[in-house]
């Protein structure tokens, strides 16, 4: 389906994933956490959210909005004063939108021990200055590790398209 | 598996889903939004995560933590001043951990238009005063809704944890 | 003085309290206590206002600003960690002006007890684009308790306005 | 009915209402507003409350919390980017309450105008480390006006006590 | 270098210090706290900040951007609960720019103690509509105190100056 | 005056200032600015202060409070909607103190330009279970870069100490 991709966007050059990676370092406040002192889920996934879009905005240089999340799972407990790195990297490009893997990892200050808590697949669309879907620049893959990645994240996106379709 | 899940807790008296259901309102304001004006979408899954978590905990009369959040989508922008209307109602509920639905809703306040944008499903686990699981009363089903929307709750977990497995 | 009150908008379709009606419910944060674990009263205050606001705004479709605030008791501490239920429904229109009752309830998840700890009477008035007040839709009133809260009102609202002539 | 009010605090030293004003000043920043700009009139009374509490909380040197808000009028619209001022002064000393006023301007950076927009009276009650009632020093009223606000407040206690019983 | 700085502005009308002068008050609520529940460095630097824009914007009837922060030292922990009162002062102006003194004081509420914790200078421009640098009335100086002030904060601008120079 | 300084540490294993770096991204959401669009410098500080504080937290594995921040120019507005980058790198290390560096990138998501805004520079103490100043690990200085950073930051620091010395 999108076989033609590449070829109606040759005026739009490039980026690879390590171009528009994103680190992100939050520190777990009070208001983060429940009354146990564990960092709220709804919380982190704010914080995916803005991690992801940074990356997929940098890859387009345009505004763009949450379109998916992959199902997540919160294995570990995060907890008050702890450190949450939040590592966002392009997976896929489409015409006009992008998925994008944000790794999570915690830290425990006092132990320096680090956990990886969560591995989300976010899925955004570029926007034009009206608020409509525009193009976005291809992703140049490098390595044999990005292209294993990319083959993961058109799985997830027909399987998504199939889901959609069923409701 | 979880075949004699309500012999072990006859102690505990079960609810219906009717009994812990939770309506919030939200009204989005300028710091929900990007520069489109349009409500992020990491502030809206922190709103979903909250309105779920307090149906599981109303079931539970324990504090919960989010374990896992089915795949979601967002169809519709929503849009600075509009109103958000979060329905959370329990759907499956295990031995420690409980599945709750979370029906998002967009008024404009203008037009008085509502569209459903989202529709999520989210898992929490019941927690002692130690942070560790504990029993939850079971879900009494009463209607045939409620019986179908339990087994698709159960068809979830079946491949969510499959999934775990695999990873 | 407002006798000919819906003789010059019989143009605007007229509604039920029940078609404006709100239901807002809040976790108990941090952020929103003082040292010894309280939500603060101004808090509470502020998710009274935006709930009434929200019925306002519901009923008469336009930006609504915050007009009066009747008398306000406090009688219960509301504690970190529980649940608040507002309950916003219109009680009175005049041309521009509406009164909306907003009730406050606190739920403890642990024990499932819940009390009445607020009752408020808010008056909001609807704004037209350039913030002048405009019209707002008559109240439909169905009930013998919607009468008769109808006419509590209005003996509010004539003892707001003679305060505020003493002034 | 509180004559002898000052014989049991005689251990407590008195002090006067200027020795516990307070003065609170805040930026209206783009959160705190509605989609025309204006300031949310919750917004406004959780700054009331927290400037009567902190005027309380130094007259008793206790932590306070909030018993009842008198009726307040909202007349003038606050804009975006203009300069809240609040001046919280003790009223009235009870037992273990005090009533407190706030006033609050609102100032137009760029006009340098500066107007009264509300005018506030609200009750705390003094708490121990228990979270019990506990008693609060005299107030010492040195100036006519000191005591004319006295007698003011006296009655607003007396009317408030009255509406509490009818309920 | 400005020796004919109140040439060219004739036509603004100075004021004293006095007449920007600013008070902010703060309570510490929990999310301004770290773990051991000490006020966050940062969150009373932007305090300070908000405070001393708040008085050049005051002076200059414009809104202002931070041009610099000279350097500040941390002396006393505050803690959670304490009140932050924040005085903010203009000590010098020039011809677009101003450098306002911010002297922070934390109040324990519960023993009535006050010190000194801070004492910031900070230099802000005023900003026409475009966002460009424009001028500002002269500050007019009556007390032999505001002259020594006014003193110290050139030698604060020459130094900060040089030190650009050599980047 | 701290030549045996890592003399009575050897128990500390040290650490290099990569093994403690941190890089945090922040989006300039609407209520982190002013009437303009720009950032607010204050909240700007908020941030340099946690990247900061984590850096050093990392470094000692300690909770960590502010001691002091050196003089920080703003020459380059930030605008809502950008990304704000901050680089925070322990530069010296005392017995129970740390500098930090953190520079400030901010980016224009469309255009994809990036400019160095400022470069902080931080002093945080080690704090115990306490709040007590502990000792910290040494700084292992690898490159001729670190040894000559270090070196500066040792005259910043006895700078420092005879500015306070004069106060």
């Amino acid at each position: 389906m999108d076989k033609d991709l590449n070829e109606h966007k040759k005026h739009l050059k490039g980026k690879t994933p390590g171009q528009s990676e994103i680190e992100m370092t939050q520190l777990v406040l009070p208001n983060d956490t429940n009354i146990l002192g564990n960092l709220l889920g709804g919380q982190l996934m704010h914080w995916i959210d803005i991690a992801g879009a940074l990356a997929a905005s940098r890859h387009s240089n345009k505004v763009v909005a949450t379109v998916a999340l992959d199902s997540l799972d919160f294995r570990h407990p995060v907890r008050l004063g702890e450190m949450v790195i939040l590592k966002a990297r392009l997976t896929w490009v489409g015409r006009t939108s992008m998925e994008v893997s944000v790794d999570v990892y915690a830290e425990n200050m006092k132990t320096g021990n680090t956990i990886l808590t969560n591995k989300a697949f976010i899925t955004f669309v570029a926007l034009d200055d009206d608020g409509k879907p525009t193009e976005v620049p291809p992703l140049i893959l490098e390595t044999e590790e990005e292209r294993r990645v990319y083959k993961e994240a058109e799985k997830r996106r027909e399987y998504r398209l199939k889901r959609r379709e069923k409701e």
